[in-house]
């Protein structure tokens, strides 16, 4: 845990954006609800506990089964937990008291966890608002709709409170938590540092471990083992695949073939629960082909690009309009694409090689607060969402300040089912080498990824030491 | 996945089981939800998917959100699930269609996984009796209680189907997937001796690992990697602590330091999800004191003679209480108790010093089938829990038959508070040396677990190498 006092702050700070909603004796409550464990198998064979990240955000305590609700009328703080019994002691030791929990926060009151719902009952008998983020477990879903008597769904509802008389979680509370939480402080940084020092260990591990014949899977699990070693676990369930084009691979039951494309998408959790998030592609028997390097070297351009654009004053959005430009730029010297490049900009046709936005916000979470919503943690008030492919899936659009955490992941893939859907539906609009691309189609898919801090005047790269990422230098790096 | 076969022959099984509960035409439905995905940080990033272990017996399909009805009056079987969308394709690859999953296990119709709510909402309207099993993930409590109109509390209450109109989950059905599951097929002995290999590869890189001065979390990223790298993971959170009185220590922050005693209980789940679970006691130093060898080999002694008394025909209860007669004898001939034997056992005075049960059935799960009811799993219907400690959480007491597989696992703790409380309560019946007792009050605990598969002659150890047990075998491996 930080030190008490940057949690006794963060909460000030949050009583200040909640007064500002509403006129004091109006404002109601904040209610919190930490995670509980998840079963694996069954209740009491649980996955490793993760805390929820709000929840560690102002609160710090890592442990299942507690609760907090502030008054944002006269700001006094309760945390909810269970005092350990006998029995409890046999299993699991010696524990602290709920007091001293709160107090090793700054929380002056504590009450036992069964005393929430008669807190919650009291305020919704007088009529204050209740705010609460939209939940994203199952459990916690259940217990806010059970505590403040509304439906499963409309608890994972946002809207602001003067709506449907509140029925639902506070669109007010998410916005201030974001506005918090999207700009790292110094004590954060330091903890991204060191996950993304984990990060690279992990990948270092892997690309020392690539064999011809071996499982994937056998990758995996020492790239996890280094995280689990130092580390709560993976910030997110890794992606090492031969398959590139498919996105979002979690099976790992091939054998690493030569010629191959290896993707590397991993990351790691530290012990404070700060992410990384880092993409290599490597090339399975250590040298790129020629028609490989080609495409690889037009990714890591777009990834040298983006690093360069990312500084305060500029919109997200706009470096990945740049980075797309130039991927376009790098396919229509190969012919894969012909035509000007601002119409092809315009059209979106980035979108059939990279269907996926350039970056996204990183922080306790890898996709910092998805669970608060994408588009209010992502976008400017006066930024609309794009409904083309690729763009249209960029998380963080945001114009940048100093303090953003994020990731530059550029990106091509061939994926068959897709380029045949485009060619059937007229999709490029005449952009598209249908003929050339064919060529492509086992071809696979590169990404590049890196995690940058926006700094006073510019950004930096997180972690001791950039994982190889120019070609020679990867080759190198794989003699 | 096993051959289609054997779920289509343990589906037959279980329809014939069920057919004896009532009378054809009134038997109604069997519903089996699968698990989804489990949130770890926000809902689109999840822990590593982990099947319901029910569903993989019957089902065999290893991916989230799938569903199925057995009609128990006609046969028929219908597998729910979602055909993916062109999105789907991008982000996932290509998918093999839900009709062709259900023909990979036997399964005649197919529909998607929303039709699941009118097929229930039939059964209902016709009055059927819905058959299901006790959910143990929130997401299955609140699918059961939306498609059977229930609460969340009713689903997860296991009552024959004549109870309260058949109000909540069926015992029926408890029972006769209770029966098969409990007695393990020749193919699911493979894979737990397959799982006893990779658990066994767990501890000897722990035991090479254990180093003065490193942290306990170092030596579990080894041992949880080796397991990732070549099955699923890990069987239940591993427990690795030099504090092994507290008997479900999950934290891992600490130092090694020298004359400690290190307990080690880990498994590992295959990639077909059977699971392994051994504990090894190791002086950090390498060597034993005096003190921690004495107490040690009266473990090792009670390990021992469970093995040998684990066989057909004998009640597992009595393999405990044999156990528990012995640790006695070991312990009053170190003075920490004082009296007759047999009295000592009948008082319970072994659960002072193992507040547990000597093992537990081992399959799918490492607890296997502990979401559907420990008394139900295992007690034979003429045999009554204890209410002692130790006895009374002891799981597996039913008489042995050739198929069963378990775990033996006696300990000896010394925990103080627990201590303290039995004198001031004189729950010892004055047969405890508390003298005597408080000189052990630091010394920590031992616990020595095998798995143990029970033969048509006796029993055998699983997984091809037995960890070194006895102390100067254990010194000997870490020098």
């Amino acid at each position: 845990m930080f030190d008490k006092n940057i949690y006794i702050r963060r909460r000030r700070t949050l009583l200040e954006k909640m007064a500002e909603t509403a006129p004091e004796g109006k404002r109601g409550i904040a209610l919190f609800i930490g995670n509980v464990e998840a079963a694996a198998q069954y209740k009491n064979n649980a996955y490793k506990f993760r805390q929820d990240s709000s929840w560690l955000y102002y609160f710090g305590l890592d442990e299942p089964r507690l609760a907090a609700i502030i008054d944002l009328d006269n700001g006094e703080e309760t945390l909810f937990a269970d005092d350990v019994e006998i029995e409890d002691i046999i299993w699991m030791g010696p524990q602290p008291s709920v007091a001293s929990k709160a107090a090793e926060v700054g929380i002056a009151n504590s009450a036992s966890y069964g005393t929430l719902n008669i807190l919650a009952t009291k305020a919704l008998a007088q009529g204050r608002p209740i705010h609460f983020l939209p939940p994203t477990r199952y459990y916690n879903t259940m217990k806010l709709a059970a505590l403040t008597g509304l439906g499963n769904e409309a608890v994972s509802k946002v809207a602001p409170m003067a709506a449907e008389g509140g029925r639902h979680a506070s669109e007010e509370l998410v916005k201030a938590v974001i506005s918090m939480r999207l700009v790292k402080e110094d004590c954060e940084i330091k903890q991204l540092d060191d996950a993304g020092a984990l990060g690279q260990e992990m990948h270092t591990v892997a690309r020392n471990a690539v064999k011809i014949g071996i499982l994937e899977q056998e990758i995996v699990g020492k790239m996890e083992g280094v995280t689990l070693s130092k580390g709560w676990g993976v910030s997110f369930p890794t992606i090492l695949t031969q398959h590139g084009e498919i996105l979002h691979n979690h099976v790992h039951d091939k054998r690493i073939e030569p010629g191959k494309l290896l993707v590397i998408d991993a990351g790691a959790e530290n012990n404070m629960h700060y992410a990384s998030d880092f993409t290599r592609t490597l090339p399975t028997g250590g040298k790129f082909t020629q028609k490989q390097r080609e495409i690889y070297q037009i990714v890591c351009d777009c990834n040298e690009l983006a690093f360069k654009l990312t500084k305060p004053g500029v919109a997200y959005r706009d470096v990945h309009l740049a980075a797309a430009k130039l991927m376009l730029d790098g396919l229509r010297s190969l012919d894969l694409v012909r035509g000007d490049l601002d119409n092809m900009v315009d059209a979106g046709i980035a979108g059939l090689f990279q269907p996926h936005g350039l970056g996204h916000n990183i922080g306790l979470d890898v996709h910092d607060m998805e669970d608060l919503g994408e588009d209010l943690v992502g976008y400017d008030p006066d930024q609309k969402r794009s409904d083309q492919l690729g763009l249209g899936s960029l998380r963080m659009a945001r114009k940048l300040v100093p303090g953003h955490f994020i990731s530059n992941e550029p990106g091509i893939y061939f994926i068959p089912a897709l380029i045949e859907k485009w060619k059937s539906e007229k999709t490029d609009k005449g952009f598209v080498n249908y003929q050339k691309l064919e060529r492509y189609y086992d071809f696979g898919g590169i990404r590049l990824e890196d995690d940058v801090l926006v700094t006073e005047d510019g950004a930096r790269l997180t972690g001791p030491n950039r994982l190889p990422i120019q070609p020679d230098d990867v080759e190198m790096s794989m003699a």
